[in-house]
């Protein structure tokens, strides 16, 4: 593995570590930060990890008009025995790059950024929590600098990594979340930036959440820009069903993410020979599957919350109550394996984690 | 009118202001500009005209990474009278808003909003270019400042406004642009953010752009997302037809912008008693209307670039040249009595302009 060449300037004014068993999600960062600079003709250069600070942009910077930005989610996991573990890091750089392809940002090397990200990790890795359901999140992000209100491509780009310990993602913890279906709001349509990590697509989910959140649910069901009918995503998760003893998820398709929990459920479920397919699944064979009494579990995966339980689902003003709103078997199964591998607590048969 | 108490710091070291035959679009910017931060409970407070400079934000900003923002566009004119002239800015800023209810910004009040425009503009006015076919640009802006990376609407934000004196916004001026329909790539689907004017519509048609760029066309032909033969707008302008004698631009739908410039164009056409509608139109409808002799004239219509005349239209590999790909009669009325409008050399029957 090739390594980055990186100055590093230490912090000369550490911050209070907060105490582990008091996280939020992404309000609190570490000491230092990476940054990577890109200027068209020369390139990626001067890679440098320096003390957490604001930056400074021209306000005419691309990324606040034409919102050309990319990012990624990852965590760290503090072992027992005193190790730092990663999960599946090579896929977020991948998956950064095929973001920055669809945004016209010029594409990284992913091995150089994993090291940039293992080296920025190992001077702040007092910052990664210890405490049971706690861990390190990493935010690697591209934005365009050039200052410039034409609609194209930036010349100048800034890659940074910067790193916040956090506790669950949801209050709620891994107790069942409950889900509205969306019926006005389109996360994203074939054709656009829906498989894509890119602001924008964050930016238009926020009015479907508010919402929803006013009606008392936590997230909401995405459902196809084109028919209104196919099952995306919910909320910034992939879902799951499980119906009829068979796991089944929403077929990549263009507008749906390529999530990396997404990946690792399907691969540890083939693993483990229980059924699972992914296939197009709409709203209504969910319904019927429901009334046939057919619908065992239903979950979210990502990064953040890893597996969310869904306890009800609101669809056309009726309440699809999903295994009597109490976490299935199969997603506490999953959560269990999924959350071992990664903190080092259970075999990892597939060489999902990468040690510090 | 309500005016806003405005702190004003004025530039110690001004900078030597453009030839103004020789400016690009958004590139150069004048010796100030306007800020006004949002603070959750306390509203929007301590609005100021600063010297022209870097932004200090934190790197986990929620800009950078959700993309919350939303933006306007609109030009200042110089007049022969050494007046200077406004178009319209009232409908830019009750956009503003609209576009601001879709990302969960916070409303601003337009008029106070308006007032520190005005101000701005009055610090800065011997930037207001007087060349012809020159103008100020004027870009006011919102961004979401809060340091957060849970997904939902931020605490903090920050209005800007920034100036820029421009030349024309395409090289080719007036003359009419070749233009590709795009096949692959969708800019906007009802429900999504596209009559919003937000960052991520920009960013998701960067693309389709690019690809339109390297086969000679300047810009691309948005079909709506969802059957793919609706037409929607004209890389960032909104596209009108003349067929038959008749003018036709789609219908506002939810995924089309709600253009001033289109607003005003049909408003001035029927004023002149020119059929005009809105309604949908197929491309298929558009190719008929070519073969049968009847596709008269296409323009684009936009703050940049106004009129956009449409010489030739790339479709399914078959060229579709309009009027000779030469400006018709209809588009240079149009472009000649709005910008004489603009600039105050034509009277202004509708009231459109605002002296400063």
């Amino acid at each position: 593995m090739k390594d980055l060449d990186i100055e590093i300037t230490l912090s000369s004014k550490k911050k209070t570590i907060p105490p582990f068993d008091q996280l939020e999600f992404g309000r609190t960062f570490t000491d230092h930060m990476f940054i990577w600079d890109y200027t068209e003709g020369k390139g990626w250069h001067d890679p440098r990890i320096v003390p957490y600070q604001s930056i400074a942009l021209d306000p005419a910077a691309t990324v606040f008009h034409y919102g050309q930005t990319v990012f990624e989610g990852l965590k760290a996991y503090h072992t027992k025995d005193e190790q730092i573990l990663l999960f599946r890091p090579d896929q977020n750089m991948k998956r950064l790059n095929r973001s920055n392809d669809r945004l016209c940002i010029p594409k990284i090397d992913e091995e150089l950024a994993l090291s940039a990200l293992k080296q920025l990790i190992a001077v702040d890795r007092d910052w990664v929590p210890t405490v049971e359901g706690t861990s390190l999140y990493i935010r690697p992000f591209i934005i365009a600098t050039e200052p410039h209100l034409g609609v194209e491509p930036a010349r100048n780009y800034r890659f940074m990594i910067i790193l916040s310990p956090v506790g669950a993602y949801y209050k709620e913890g891994i107790n069942p979340v409950r889900i509205a279906v969306e019926s006005d709001y389109v996360r994203a349509v074939a054709g656009g930036t829906g498989n894509a990590k890119t602001a924008g697509n964050y930016a238009a989910s926020l009015k479907a959440s508010e919402s929803a959140s006013e009606n008392g649910y936590s997230q909401v069901l995405w459902l196809d820009g084109k028919e209104r009918q196919y099952i995306e995503e919910v909320g910034s998760m992939n879902i799951f069903f499980k119906i009829n003893g068979e796991v089944i998820t929403p077929v990549l398709n263009g507008s749906i993410l390529e999530g990396i929990t997404r990946k690792s459920i399907i691969e540890l479920l083939k693993y483990w020979n229980i059924p699972v397919v992914e296939r197009k699944i709409s709203i209504h064979e969910v319904q019927q599957a429901y009334n046939d009494g057919l619908l065992e579990e239903a979950f979210g995966t990502g990064t953040a919350a890893v597996i969310s339980p869904i306890g009800e689902l609101f669809w056309q003003n009726e309440k699809l109550a999903i295994n009597n709103g109490e976490i299935g078997q199969l997603s506490k199964k999953l959560y269990d394996s999924l959350t071992g591998i990664q903190k080092g607590t259970e075999p990892d048969p597939f060489g999902w984690t990468l040690k510090l």
